[in-house]
């Protein structure tokens, strides 16, 4: 497989450059940078030489799909929508980690991501990238709105005690908190070292554009209008997402109980691991790697589900899980090129 | 007045070293350390030197009663309850940064604390310090229960809303991070530098012994049984705790409301900072000083009220507010030796 | 005094703030601020309000100096001899944070800082601000050009020995370890927190523009010319800068003899502390504080005498030190407003 | 191959645990702990689930050299001595990751280490396991020392230049920086996060127990007795060494001279990254990855060269090195299980 990165050189691409780059199946053949172009990739990230020595190109995604079997894009949205396009009528594919394909309903898209943009949305072949709950879709799709990394760590944690009705659908309150490389490769005063160090601080508190994204999936598993609390925080680490998710139970249920049922909903998806009661994830247990732990603990005394998820934000969280939608796309083992171990300590 | 800390090495201990070193009305008469017993506390912490040269001594705790004026207590509760004995009888006072202090009703303390300490609880002379709710209370009181360092960022946050009744009193969901030096100076593997950085992990979830601490206060605020759902967790951070807090809207209310209704709750504390809509706390805002910053939003959608809390943990959630306490016991004005600015960056 | 601080809200120019906010004798007059211009500085930086809620102005230097006594500036070097025009002219003082006034030799200075200025150097009545060694001529200067932070951790520590021909002239090796802060407040690639954090790196090696003022001084200080080789590096953490400094020792001498050197050396400063041997300095120790710190050791199989230093970057490397010789300027105690203790943890 | 691990819960122990896992001709056979004997390695480490969930056994050592091929001991020397007599004796292999045999004067070892233990050190069939230097014999060894990681990070950095007499043999500064990892497992007050972050220390200053080693090596590089002079410090990251080394020059030589030489020297090394003039070596270009990188700049002005190393401790500085000498100890490719690229960030 030939594969084509667009927008190789923020924190997302060169995940996707460092798995790619051991990946059996692969061939890296493609690299834009608009900030670095005509420099090569090993230049710019020089950790990444003797792996990947290949020169950044410019802008010419008609190239870039011409010579590649699929496409990563990390572009914004109305340049995705073009290369999208250039995809279909090619009859090549496209993994996109950014949020123009993860929505069904365009309109819902262009209100909170506040875009003008007219597309004829619905002739895309497209599904949203959550493998474990899509896989079937992903495997016969063209394009792949590969999830952001809130909503991975959300829906994942959710889906087996919403489809089950375990828990009411009101008062879903999310609180996650992630590590820094979340906010981008981009120099902002509030990325910086001196800034972020020592600082835990909530940002776009009820605002996320990421909210539109986690209703949708938890309305589609629940076949009817859920609506959750959102408020993402930044803390201060490189990588890790760490989402603390509060429920209403809807009935006596134990921790044991609620252990198996999750147990059962995952018990083909390699990538989860659940953790037996009394165990809770951390973002250390699976930093580097693209594997989600997920523990509970029931607040008996208000009758609340506290379920904790943890991921690598660049892994399963973004790249991690991209490559995990191309091995299936091109009829490859789900892990292939991702069964790593986290990196500890 | 003559001042004495009782285990005066741990964090608590060495941030009222800190601190009353540099207070204009009171003198460190005695300091005592099981661990560095004749040890000079600035040979232990050399950053002292010239500020603070005194022995560490053993556990002759009747002398330090005798000799001082105010104890400050950081031992285990046992050795407290003892302390607190010798206090009264001998006219003196003390603040304790344990939770043998905390409760109006022993039996709770003894279920949460598994305690079979007996003890004459109502005897002592007490209060729950929390400055800005029991001013008039701690002026006049002989032993203050100083509060655990996540109430303290919880209470104020909560109060004004509880007070009015803005919000309901079910579904309140307390979702607090806290930096390490909140888990003690004791050497533990989960303490380690390595095992920390880079990782963000919840603990005792829906277990803390802070639980009983918070929902004793809310009760009391709100006139009725309140009960809470409160998660703490670790990042990666050495001070500082958020408290991201979320609670049903009683009613119709609008952000500048709910601002005005906090700027008058805190009118007369110095230590309470209410942030204008939009603007949200972060630990590094208030990182070394004995400030409070409290902020909000108001999520329609699901008419949730969030309330942000930050503080210094060592500061107001510990070793700050027991100093301001004591400046309320002497009749000082209540910032005297605290009215420093943050540190930043 | 009415002191204008010029270009204020970079991370010296916060500091400054936060110092002379609490200073008895000191009443913050003008700001300015060229990226944050008529916005409140307490806007800027939350922390600050209640303490300083001044508007940041723009760049009429003339009315800064016309009602100021004291100026600090952290502008550019070609700025701020415009500044100290005026402030000569107006018989008022000015302290320099940027290197403009820190030279004997403005030749020197040019070559260095590859300008072309053009000014009658000699006509700034101006003093090298290192106050332990300049402290008299510090008192009757107009300008006092403040000096580095890596200067000052590497003179103090070198001044004793050097002086005192314990070591030879040759093979003075300078390695220092700075925490990002020292690399300033602009939003850079190099400066993000997930480039820098789980980081170190050195920089600038052998070519940094703090070694001619080094080495300026140490010349001064020994009578004869001195070389010496200099490495910087960045370090994950916000402040402190420690520096290992190796010798080669003249003679047979003891690690006594050396401490009661440096003992009698700075027997009168206040903010140097000896160590004793056996102790290292290190950054936390300083932190927040205007205090160095100096330590060594002997190592006897090369006959090498190897000094450690240890300061707080921004505060006697930068904005602490600047007020210390504010104070002296005024006539003031050194350690005004400057007596604080180190944060810890 | 079958292999066994002798103290496997440190951090060493489970990276060892974390690359042989996925090396395809390694079977993890045999793990001991002393402190969590009995529990398996996947409890204790949740983040090895599903790639190694073996019983932790105690200390059977007889047994594991029985059903074992090759032994990695990270045992104390007393321990480690006995284990060698049995691998001798057995015809198996042992990789220590101690100093046990490290050296080639028995003597010497006894001296730096304070040790009493009587044995015959030269019946050992044993070798210093830097691989780059040593390959050959190590192909042939039943015994590795394998080197501490600073010695890996110095003696890499040193050899092309010491060989090659471009330096001369006087007056050589070690500067280490190193995480906190290197530290080890140990609880500890020193090793405490809060202790740790924002603190940079030096510590063991010409006192190192990684000094012997170091000249051992160095003085049969260059043929003739050469001493250092070496200061290790703690820095706030977990992983990583960065090494800042100062030699004088003997003769005038080019950057690009020394770079050739250097290229030339490592032509064969697959694991060596020699950076070209003007780029720098940091910590977090070889994070998690078994690569060495080195660089240099010429002080001009001092005739110094000053060479800059960066290694990940645990991988090249002690697990990663172990399995690269294993592999050649069973005629495998070097970097066979090993060649990963670093993360970042």
């Amino acid at each position: 497989m030939k594969v084509g990165i667009l927008g190789a050189t923020g924190y997302t691409g060169i995940e996707l450059i460092r798995i790619l780059s051991k990946h059996a199946n692969a061939k890296i053949t493609y690299l834009s940078s608009k900030h670095f172009e005509s420099q090569l990739i090993s230049e710019v990230y020089p950790g990444l030489s003797g792996f990947c020595d290949k020169i950044l190109e410019g802008d010419d995604f008609k190239k870039a799909v011409a010579i590649c079997d699929v496409i990563f894009s990390t572009l914004p949205h109305e340049l995705t929508f073009e290369v999208g396009k250039m995809v279909i009528d090619a009859g090549k594919k496209l993994i996109d980690l950014g949020p123009a394909f993860r929505f069904d309903d365009f309109n819902f898209f262009k209100k909170w991501y506040g875009s003008n943009v007219e597309i004829e949305y619905d002739k895309y072949h497209k599904v949203y990238g959550l493998t474990e709950l899509y896989r079937e879709k992903v495997k016969n799709s063209q394009i792949v709105g590969n999830p952001g990394c809130y909503p991975t760590s959300v829906i994942l944690a959710l889906a087996p005690v919403l489809k089950n009705r375990v828990v009411v659908d009101k008062n879903i309150i999310i609180d996650s908190k992630s590590g820094v490389s979340g906010a981008g490769h981009e120099p902002k005063f509030s990325n910086l070292y001196s800034e972020c160090n020592e600082n835990t601080k909530p940002y776009k508190v009820a605002k996320h554009r990421h909210i539109p994204e986690i209703e949708q999936e938890l309305s589609k598993i629940m076949e009817q209008d859920v609506k959750v609390v959102f408020t993402p925080h930044l803390v201060p680490m490189t990588r890790g997402i760490l989402s603390t998710i509060y429920c209403n139970l809807e009935s006596d249920i134990t921790l044991e109980d609620v252990y198996d049922l999750y147990q059962e909903f995952y018990k083909n998806d390699y990538f989860i691991k659940i953790l037996k009661p009394g165990k809770y994830p951390s973002t250390k247990s699976v930093a580097g790697s693209n594997f989600c732990q997920i523990g509970f603990e029931i607040d008996e005394r208000t009758n609340t589900l506290i379920i904790i998820s943890a991921i690598d934000n660049l892994m399963k969280g973004a790249s991690g899980q991209a490559v995990q939608n191309m091995n299936l796309m091109f009829g490859l083992p789900e892990n292939k090129g991702l069964d790593v171990i986290r990196i500890f300590p």
